[in-house]
């Protein structure tokens, strides 16, 4: 038996993203961990495939509801501090990338606060994978240099001052990647279309990219309302460098998931 | 011997991001295309580190320059479809993710022109992992709820008035991701300062991030002129979403690389 002390020097959480769903996203590391890991804290929105990858660790969903009980962010840190000072082998699960709208902040300033290391293992974002299922860029040379990753959530910041601005975001040059786009696009769209983006900028959202439930929409700006709320993970993505995958555009009824084999991948 | 027409019907290139740079952070699925690939074409930022990790395939550096003779697009091109019509499994292997400053695009138009399927794996991009090799997140929810990927290369744009207007970046309430940010921050520098960003906000560069040769040097926007430039791939990292890994302002000599173990991680 370790006495305290010594478990106590070696603790570690491991800040660990899932990559967008599909259980071949994961990085080695992150499979590496996984299969070594004691303790795994997940969030939600971590799939079962996922999950299945887990070796003999206790796995526990720390997502925003758990059976009846909430649980809070400070339960949370409390968990994951108290495992690893027991010497166990910490995973914080985390869908994505844990740097890109994964609350990341808040249970690294607590282990620091209790003296617990970590190793944060960068993931795949959702936007990234959005992006390749639909065979485009996020970027594009004809187009500009800049990529935009928004959330759309507000529980993504603390102040109502801060809520996303989308008139700012409506540039020509720019990709946008909207995190947890929500089911209503309107007032979105309202305000990019008010700030001159030009209403046939491709738009298209892909919800649980990468994943064998993928789902995907394709339309522009000016349809941005009519388009569908998909299931979480979403992201939405708008912008001139994803518009090799329009086709002329379709009327309401037109409004489809891309099918598996899009067209532009013949 | 396949006929060329049954092969030509099952040609596929896998377009793969290698990630950052540790063969650890490799997504199991491009690991496993790169042990069961026939060629593999990749771009010079690729380390032997991940290269190591291929199999029996023949290997091709494609990057700017191969010897003496430097390999335009059209080649790579020409070298992919060539390969993947002779019924080969060929990966294109490009550093990061093959969305994000990857120049996708004209290797995508170029096979979809040519009848050759392709498959798009995405991967962990630079930004994200020097922000996880910091102990730091992207967002923060105390400041907004926005991250701007820019590259400061002139040959992500096609045209001189696409080039990144630094002055529209100055916000307060975004954290910016430069890639390929160059050895020169002063105009970039100026162009922030001018627009009102102030000049405490915090700015790091880390260079090969993730790899056992990453340099991390950290300091503010005001002190950016003086920030060493760093070996690519590198990015820099600006914003109030990365300030825990500030201590008091240092004096000129204080600008070092940060420590392995850096304090945020005690």
């Amino acid at each position: 038996m370790k006495t305290s002390v010594q478990v106590s020097a070696q603790a570690t959480v491991y800040l660990v993203g899932s990559g967008p769903g599909d259980p071949e996203l994961l990085t080695r590391r992150a499979y590496s961990l996984l299969k070594s890991a004691d303790v795994v804290l997940h969030d939600d929105l971590v799939p079962n495939s996922i999950l299945e990858t887990i070796g003999t660790a206790e796995v526990v969903n720390v997502g925003k509801r758990c059976g009846p009980k909430k649980i809070t962010q400070a339960e949370i840190n409390e968990r994951m501090i108290d495992a690893a000072l027991r010497g166990l082998k910490v995973v914080r699960l985390k869908s994505g990338d844990p740097g890109i709208f994964g609350r990341l902040r808040e249970e690294v300033d607590a282990l620091a606060a209790a003296g617990v290391s970590f190793e944060v293992v960068p993931g795949v974002t959702a936007g990234a994978a959005a992006a390749a299922s639909l065979g485009v860029s996020l970027t594009e040379r004809r187009f500009g240099a800049r990529v935009v990753f928004v959330s759309a959530h507000p529980g993504h910041v603390d102040a109502p001052e801060l809520q996303t601005d989308w008139k700012s975001l409506a540039r020509s040059d720019a990709t946008l990647v909207v995190y947890m786009p929500g089911h209503d696009f309107s007032e979105m769209q309202r305000q990019l279309l008010e700030a001159g983006l030009d209403p046939l900028t491709p738009a298209a959202i892909v919800s649980r990219a990468s994943t064998a439930n993928e789902q995907r929409y394709i339309g522009s700006v000016g349809e941005l309302h009519r388009l569908p709320g998909a299931k979480a993970p979403a992201v939405l993505l708008i912008g001139r460098a994803i518009e090799r995958i329009r086709k002329p555009l379709p009327n309401v009824a037109g409004l489809r998931p891309a099918s598996q084999t899009a067209e532009s991948r013949h």
